[in-house]
C-alpha cells in the first residue's frame, strides 16, 4: 500500500513534525547535477544558511546525511590521526563527539560533569591549558539533558590558545541564540529535524577560514597515497564520503564532481532556512523561548519537577521527572494511543527517570503546547496520579497572556 | 521564492527524473523514531529490498546517504586497516572503490583494463590467487564506460578462495539482471537515482551472513577503545556514521538508537522498491533492455558510433562518440535550452569524446526515447553535422514494432 503514516503530534526531543511547506518543497521534480538551476539553488542555499548560522563564512553548505554525518564530516576532516582533541562532556552527544574523534584516530581527552549542568568557562580554559588540543569539540544544546552550554566566550579562549573550536548545534540552532561569527566558532554542524522544521537527512555545516585552511592543508596529501611509517599526520582524510575538502570543491567555484547531490533533501533544507529567515532568526528564537516557557509553566503547574540547570535550559525541550509510582512508559503509550502525541524517553543515567517534552520547529506553537498539557493531565489522572488543583493548560495560558500584555 | 525547478527530461547517466509516485510518498508526514508505524515501515522496507536484490539476507537495509555512503559503509565496515583488498578497475567507479579502501587503511591491489571492456573471469581469478585478498571489491555496471562486468561466476570463485565479494550495483540494479544470492555476493550497495527511479540520498545495502559475521567480529572491539601498538587489526571500524555493525543493531531486532532516520528518504526508498516489485523485477529489467535497445538503434541510425564492448553493454546507458567537428558541449547546451533534455558528458579518458545517454527508471519509456532522438537529430542538423537519410526515431520505432510483433 502507498505510505500512509498515522497523524502524530511529535512533542519529543526530535525528530518533530516537518513543516508542511518543507514537505511541499521536497515534492518538486529533480534537475541534473550541473544544471544551471541546480548550481543557482546550491549557491542560494549556502547564502540562506549563512543567515541561519549568523556567519559570513564562504564555506557554508550541506553534508548529505543526517546530523551525525555532519558531525563526523567535521571531525574526520579537521582531525588527523594523533591530533589531540578535547571534548567536555555534559550529556549523551558529548560522548558521541568523543567516540567519533577516537574512530578518526585522534588522541581524545575528555572532561565530564554530571548530567543536567554545564561547564564554567574557567573549567574549559583550564582543560585547554592542560591538554593543549588541536581541536575543542563541544555540544551546544544537548537534548539528552535539556541544557545548553554557553559558548559565547569560548571562541576568544580558543583563539588565544591556538585551538580550533567545533560545536554541534543540531538541537539548538534556530530555537536558541547562536552567533557563529560573533562567538568565534570555527566549525558548526546541524540537522533539519529539530528547530529547523524538516526531516532528518541533511546536515548544514559552516566552516571558518581557519577551519578551511586546516582542511586544505590535509588535502595536499594526494588522495589514495598512504603515508608510510610514523608520518600519520600525513595520512589523507580517512573518509571519502565525508571529506570536507572534496565536499568544499563540490560546493565551491570549481563544482568538482563528488557524490550525487541528494536533491530532494537540498530542496527541503533550503525551505527550512527560508522559513526561519522569513520569520527572522531573533523572532524564531523568541517563539521557541515563549512556547518552551509555557510548556515549563504547564508541567510545573501539574506538580511535576523539572530536570536540569534552570539557568541554562534549552528553549526547545524540557526534562520532567517521572513521579514516583508512575510508569513512565505506560504514560507515553497512553499519550500516543489516545491522543497521538509523542513525548520522549531518556538515555543513559536518566533512563526511566525523565520524560523529555519538546516544543520546536513547526510544533513550537500555542495549540501544540496546550493540547499536550491537556492530554498529559488526562493521562496522569487516569493513571491515578494525584494532581494539584492547578491546571497545566491554565498556567501555560497565563504565560501567553503575560507575553501578550 | 518557493522552489520551482524548470521541467527537465533527464536522459543522462543519472540522476534521472524521480517517479512522481516516489515524490508523492516523500510528502507524507513524519512519525517518531520508535513509533510502531516506523518500526513496521523499516521492516517492510527491508523485505521489499530483499525482493529487489534477489536475496534472503536478513541484513538488507538502508544507509542514510547517497550511493557513495553505501559504498563507504560496506568497505569501511568489512575492511580492517592492513587487510588486502583487490579492486579490478574498468571505469571511474572502480577507482572510487580503490580510493575508499585506501582511506579505510586497506592494502589495496588493483588491476586495470582499458575503459569500454570488462574483465574475463579467468583474469579475476588469477588476480585473486596472486593477491590473496580479504575482499574483492568490484563495480557491476559502471556508467562511466556504459558496460557491466559479468559477476555470476565470481561468487563461487571467491568462496573457493575464502574471499568476501562486494559489488557496487548503484547504476545497474533494477535495469539489468542481478541475483545476489544466486551469484554468491556477500555485500552489494545501491542508490535510488538510477533505475530505481528516486532521488539520490538513500543507499540500499544487503549483506550475506558471512559479511555480517565479519562485521560482528570487528564490533567486538569496544567502540572508542583504540588498539595499542601494532595491533591495527583490532582497531574499531573507522567510522561511527557508516559503521554497519551499529546500523545493523539499529535496523535489527534490538532497534538500538544510532542516527535519526532520514524518514522522508525511507518513504522514498520504500516506494522505489514497491514500483519495481509491482512491475516485477524481470519485467522492469526487460523494459530497460527494450528502451535501451531502441535508443541504441536510434543513435546508430543517426550515423553515430557507439562506445564500448557491445556484448556487455548496460541496458540503461549508451555511450556515443561525439562526431569529428561537432562541439559536444554546444550540442548538450542546445538540447537543454531548446528541448529541456539533459544528456551526459564523460569523465577521465573519455572526457570530450563521448556523450552518455541514459534510459532508466521512469524515463525508460517510449516517449522519452523518441523525443530525445528527435531532439538530437534537430540539434545535430542545426550544428551542420551531415546526417544519414535514416531517422533515429524511425529506427527506434522499428525496435518497438519488432518487440510488439
Amino acid at each position: 500500500m502507498p505510505i500512509d503514516p498515522p497523524a502524530r503530534l511529535l512533542m519529543g526531543p526530535g525528530p518533530v513534525n516537518a513543516d508542511p511547506r518543507v514537505l511541499r518543497a521536497m515534492s518538486a521534480q529533480l534537475v541534473g547535477q550541473f544544471d544551471p538551476f541546480m548550481t543557482a539553488t546550491m549557491n542560494e542555499t549556502m547564502e540562506l544558511y549563512r543567515g541561519v548560522f549568523r556567519t559570513r563564512n564562504e564555506a557554508t553548505l550541506l553534508v548529505d546525511g543526517t546530523s551525525r554525518a555532519g558531525i563526523e564530516a567535521a571531525i574526520v576532516s579537521l582531525v588527523a590521526p594523533g591530533d589531540r582533541v578535547l571534548v567536555p562532556i555534559f550529556g549523551r552527544f558529548g560522548h558521541l563527539l568523543a567516540e567519533i574523534a577516537r574512530r578518526a584516530g585522534a588522541d581524545v581527552h575528555t572532561r565530564e560533569i554530571e548530567w543536567g549542568g554545564v561547564f564554567s568557562v574557567g573549567a574549559i580554559e583550564r582543560a585547554i591549558v592542560e591538554v593543549r588540543p588541536a581541536l575543542l569539540a563541544i555540544v551546544h544544546g544537548d537534548t539528552s539533558t535539556t541544557v545548553a552550554q554557553p559558548l559565547d566566550e569560548l571562541g576568544a579562549i580558543c583563539e588565544r590558545h591556538g585551538v580550533l573550536f567545533y560545536t554541534d548545534v543540531t538541537a539548538s540552532l534556530g530555537g536558541n541564540p547562536f552567533e557563529l561569527d560573533a562567538w568565534g566558532v570555527d566549525a558548526a554542524t546541524a540537522g533539519l529535524q529539530k528547530c529547523l522544521g524538516g526531516p532528518s537527512g541533511s546536515a548544514p555545516i559552516s566552516l571558518s577560514p581557519a577551519a578551511v585552511e586546516r582542511i586544505e592543508a590535509r588535502k595536499s596529501v594526494e588522495a589514495g597515497i598512504r603515508a608510510d611509517g610514523d608520518a600519520v599526520l600525513d595520512e589523507p582524510i580517512r573518509s571519502n564520503y565525508l571529506d570536507l575538502g572534496m565536499i568544499l570543491d563540490y560546493w565551491g567555484e570549481r563544482r568538482l564532481n563528488h557524490h550525487t547531490e541528494a536533491t530532494t533533501m537540498l530542496y527541503g533544507a533550503r525551505e527550512c532556512a527560508r522559513l526561519l529567515l522569513e520569520e527572522g532568526m531573533h523572532v524564531a528564537i523568541e517563539r521557541h523561548r515563549l512556547h518552551g516557557s509555557a510548556m515549563l509553566a504547564g508541567v510545573e503547574a501539574l506538580g511535576l519537577d523539572v530536570f536540569g540547570d534552570r539557568a541554562h535550559r534549552m528553549h526547545n525541550v524540557v526534562g520532567v521527572h517521572i513521579p514516583d509510582g508512575v510508569d513512565g512508559e505506560r504514560v507515553r503509550r497512553a499519550l500516543l494511543e489516545d491522543f497521538a502525541i509523542e513525548i520522549g524517553t531518556s538515555f543513559g543515567p536518566l533512563h526511566g527517570r525523565i520524560w523529555r517534552i519538546g516544543t520546536m520547529g513547526v510544533n513550537a506553537r500555542r495549540d501544540a503546547v496546550l493540547t499536550t498539557l491537556a492530554a498529559l493531565e488526562q493521562v496522569l489522572r487516569a493513571e491515578g496520579h494525584p494532581l494539584t488543583a492547578d491546571s497545566g493548560v491554565g498556567a501555560a495560558r497565563d504565560v501567553y497572556s503575560e507575553t501578550a500584555a
